[in-house]
């Protein structure tokens, strides 16, 4: 599918890892469907060392930076408007991780220098973004602004920890930034609300195979794939999706407004035996 | 802007009648977009005689049917396939009328026989054209349907009346059929939750204008016009959406997530003075 | 428990059946907590007779009521002020009932009369009883109404039909004629989303033991009881409320914020072994 | 009013600065319905001395901690337990504060470590104050703790900043650690979201007297006061609420399912003349 739903627009996306990210996807599709795109991450995802073929792929440049840096930030969004020739049309923030999930700290017993950092990474770095965009006036007139998140900001799961709140917060700052930045020059900004993902973040939270069946029999469309998510980035990116804004969009097959579909009930009738 | 992302794709649209309809913005698009489609609305909005225009613009065919009866749904869907040659891939419900509202009935002494024909009109219509698609099996894998409504189903509105309840009851359908058709065979099913919008059925609310004024200063990036959502519509019908279920979207420039724009508390503050 | 929250209140009870029923236990709570009440429901639901019990415990008169009858609501809330001596305090709806889950239709093939009969009992009596009173001038200055309803409103649920699009419209009538109560005279009106409960109506929905299990297991705190559920209505009716209207409050345990419990994963997990 | 409901009931008050915080108010009421508290607040709120006042007038004991401070915490938990002789049935947290907001910087230029402090006070101290008393298993079976919060966790409003987004976070923290205490032995936890309140937080806010007019036309019951909003707390520490948690309670006059009243359409005419 390739409807140059892109053409002529610049994008920077942020969390490509491997090509398992959703990022990784949405950077092939929108290169797929006409856009300049340059490549970030953190120098150590970097030296990871697999984005060079999406780089390679994707015919962009890679400009490392850590997210939660105003700094990198300040550097990532001047060197990608030289390096794109222009102002960005759209941003993918698809960033997240927990110290206290990698530490399997539970929820009661949290370390807060690690929820500190949870919070910096996976929802602070979303304002810093932000910010250091707005302060530069570099996004263009009615750009488009997504981040990722996930339901757990709505319901409790068990492990999913602190990276809960994070999401809270991430989705918080999409309102809060969105008003700010629709008013001054009509920019887009929403999060997207993906189902389980078996990406390397998703498959760090604990008992995710179980959750992960436990989503799919619960949604009427089944899990909504990484690639279906990159589909539904391009669609806010593109010009088809001007006036939607300060959303939580859920991505997931229908599972956030099923109470108990026909397969889970079948599922589920096995344990009770 | 055309990106023939409905190409080969055949689709029915509920509720044209006159140029300033949303439904007949969804199907001038729909046809730039390189859908082959079908209009419908009751004999006595065909009476009118515009949407023969309508008709002759996108090289449709239009089948006269009353969306609140089984009869006439049945011959509608029967003869949409044999006109498009196969199953259709998308339609649009745009319908919706209260008696109540335009003999300007108090929400407090509505009358009973207005409040079901607004009920049967404006949400059990959606129902039944489901109902019959679902027997007659006439939706294609991964179809797209889309229902038109409006935030009065969250937050109470003056002049809104029964319509509220009407809407609140069409987006309850959505979810329930679309949990039964997504396990079916993937149909995916969604309301848009539309700004305030200049067409013969938005001015028949009272004090509209001062209301639409309302919202338009409230939402960061103004009220979405009937023209964008056209856009969005051709979107949620494409397939780049094809996880996205039981929703229901504002499409509303932020309005819904919005408690107090800049915009508004200036135009407020003139009114304290 | 009893702190005579309600002395001096004047209240009616509609759809106390047996003493299963919610409003059963609620009729006993408020005449325990000092309210003076009247009870009320359909003749034919009055000719089983169990009620009589409830009015002799309660010192209670019986006025019978159908609630889809203005004139029979009229008498109802004439002679209940005559009755109680004055303007009521409160009031509950307590009132269900689906033929198309009784006769055991699916939401693919509703009978629409079915239908029509399943809004007029289940949400639109709520807007009659509403009208009359408002009409009638019945309710006391701050006084609080409240009915019954089901997360099935916002989530989709095999097997709760076309009684789900019934709890999203009495939830919409909730606020819409809460907006006009609160301006004209400080009534307050809400909805209770109530765990499933083992009453006579709530064992008529297919699959129920299954389904009270799996979201026994989803609320953290467990599912909420029926006694539960009638003192939570007494604190709503009390004057420690007074400035909550408009709103759907969740009496679950927890179920509606929880995605995925401890304890159920337990249980789900025996599923896929 | 007084109905002893919190008859032989152990509490503990977070956030009484003086007598126009609402945590005062909730103090007095909980002292006048039976219950013994202690009261906290950090030393420097302490200096002020007001509280003075409020511990005579409770017959209470005043234990000072920083709420940011696990130290603190614990040294609080484990005082108030030995001068109230027993595990604590109620907490209220409410507590909150933004450098960003008292500093004036603007939403796009905030200050990093202002934020986090933000957070620290406003959000993350209630995890803390539960991972404390959590790990002390310093509250009651059945236990119920509240935290303030506000509607701006929903939408964005001018001024409101990075309290937005703490809000946000507090309401996270509520269901995440809701559903842990409540699986563990039954305690509940809710936020109640508040209408703005004339107390000395709420005045922080810029242009709050215009806002809270704006909130008081558009709600149908008016704003709620301070002392309603401790009457409200009062039921949700009682026996009478014991099945509710991980809620968000909107205590605002309608406010938030309210989209437009006839008293603000009134009020709003004025200004477009």
């Amino acid at each position: 599918m390739n409807h140059q739903l892109l053409k002529n627009k610049r994008g920077i996306i942020f969390g490509a890892l491997n090509e398992n990210s959703i990022a990784w996807k949405v950077a092939e599709r929108a290169y797929e469907e006409g856009a300049s795109i340059v490549l970030t991450n953190t120098p150590i995802a970097l030296r990871a060392g697999e984005i060079n073929k999406l780089s390679e792929k994707t015919n962009s440049k890679i400009i490392p930076a850590d997210a939660t840096s105003i700094e990198d930030l300040k550097t990532l969004f001047t060197e990608a408007q030289n390096q794109l020739n222009g102002k960005i049309d759209f941003v993918l923030h698809s960033i997240g991780m927990s110290p206290n999930i990698r530490k399997e700290r539970a929820y009661s017993d949290l370390d807060y220098n690690f929820l500190n950092k949870t919070l910096d990474i996976s929802a602070i770095s979303f304002h810093k973004m932000l910010q250091v965009a707005y302060q530069q006036d570099a996004i263009a007139e009615n750009g488009s602004i997504l981040a990722l998140t996930y339901i757990a900001a709505q319901r409790s799961y068990e492990g999913y920890s602190d990276m809960a709140n994070a999401k809270a917060m991430l989705e918080s700052i999409c309102r809060s930034f969105g008003m700010l930045y629709g008013e001054k020059n009509g920019v887009r900004i929403n999060t997207i609300s993906q189902s389980p993902t078996k990406t390397t973040a998703g498959q760090g939270i604990g008992g995710f195979d179980l959750f992960f069946d436990f989503a799919d029999k619960m949604s009427p469309l089944g899990n909504a794939s990484a690639d279906e998510c990159a589909d539904y980035c391009i669609m806010m990116f593109s010009d088809y999706t001007r006036k939607v804004t300060m959303q939580n969009l859920y991505h997931d097959g229908g599972y956030s407004t099923t109470g108990m579909s026909q397969k889970l009930i079948e599922q589920y009738q096995k344990s009770v035996k």
